[in-house]
């Protein structure tokens, strides 16, 4: 990608992007780089620090927070020109707290070296303001995967991801395995299988090795709320 | 309480306020109002809309999220001249979940109009990148709450809780009932209340009809982490 094609796509993703001055623009430009990720790989962890904001060109990224126990909580997915600042939380002085970060398809990523990011917030306020928005954004989504977990039925856990899975697939076909499934809702995995078996019995799904069929979106609909 | 006291306070309190003209601080002035709640009253819920950014002034809220069922998780408190941007979330487009909000103690609040708020966001970015910060902060607390409600041990939790307590007390005398602890670590009133007798018997704490009365923080230290 040369750094025409970046300059392009962060002025389509960056909402901001015409109140940055030119200088501002290329400190930007210069210090973004494509790194692509396998499936199942982790790019960002306790230990990796502060990584830089990221955007999602191609693929699916999953963020959430792991328990010393090595109990997972995802706290929301990234698809396509979505961006996570949380992945460059040390550029907000506020957010004490760490997210991991694992491709759940080949992805490939634009990142932005967070030193920068820092830097362009500290000149220019519409940019600090769109960083500290963009955070907002994902603090409901928190807030979201929150009251999932403490105060769902598990039926309706389970038949409310399908359903979010369902609206990024072209055929119903859903790749996610019981075990993702289960650390989506802080579940186990058996709890799981269980009640997608039971939803197989009430004509809901179809199971297959290769992922989860959904057979009737209506009835699926209708688990949630 | 004058304009001028409130022009006072909040010059004291808006990091940003000299950043604001003359007509953006009146309006925010003229839509203040101060305003006292009983200990245990409650001053925002799920129908009480947009009332308005707080400013506490004297006295203690708990911000919380209640299920349909009527459980509730604690999310933080807000302690003198902390401000609150969740009971006005109205002016934040990306947030979209609503929190509860009592009084602890006999309160009294510095409300500003949220169509106020919103409208000097508009108009001044300094502003509305203030509350956006503010937003922010809040998000950590959340995370926290939410990572001592899904991965830690009810005894560190209850310990927490005292800790956190006994930092704003001036003798040691934490004046929670079980009851309030048990919903902030998203528990049962009988088993915080067992915990808080196995303290005892550790003789961490001494339990009193009118609140716990801490007798050893060192050990009750030792118990968090």
């Amino acid at each position: 990608m040369t750094n025409n094609d970046i300059n392009y796509y962060l002025q389509e993703n960056i909402q901001v992007w015409d109140k940055l001055d030119k200088d501002q623009k290329n400190d930007l430009i210069d210090s973004s780089m494509i790194n692509c990720y396998q499936k199942g790989e982790n790019l960002h962890g306790k230990e990796s620090g502060c990584i830089g904001t990221l955007f999602v060109m191609k693929g699916r990224l999953r963020v959430y927070i792991l328990s010393d126990e090595g109990k997972e909580i995802t706290l929301y997915r990234l698809y396509k020109n979505e961006s996570c600042v949380l992945s460059a939380s040390c550029v907000l002085a506020s957010i004490n707290f760490d997210v991991f970060i694992d491709a759940e398809e080949n992805t490939e990523v634009l990142m932005i070296n967070s030193a920068v990011v820092s830097q362009v917030m500290q000149k220019n306020l519409d940019f600090e303001c769109y960083i500290y928005k963009l955070t907002t954004e994902r603090f409901s989504d928190v807030m979201w995967a929150m009251q999932q977990i403490l105060f769902r039925g598990i039926d309706e856990r389970v038949a409310t991801v399908l359903w979010d899975a369902s609206i990024h697939s072209d055929d119903d076909l859903i790749t996610l395995t019981h075990e993702t499934i289960a650390k989506d809702i802080g579940s186990a995995r058996e709890v799981v299988s269980r009640m997608l078996k039971y939803f197989e019995s009430e004509g809901i799904v179809t199971l297959y090795r290769k992922g989860i069929k959904i057979k009737n979106r209506k009835k699926l609909r209708a688990m949630i709320n």
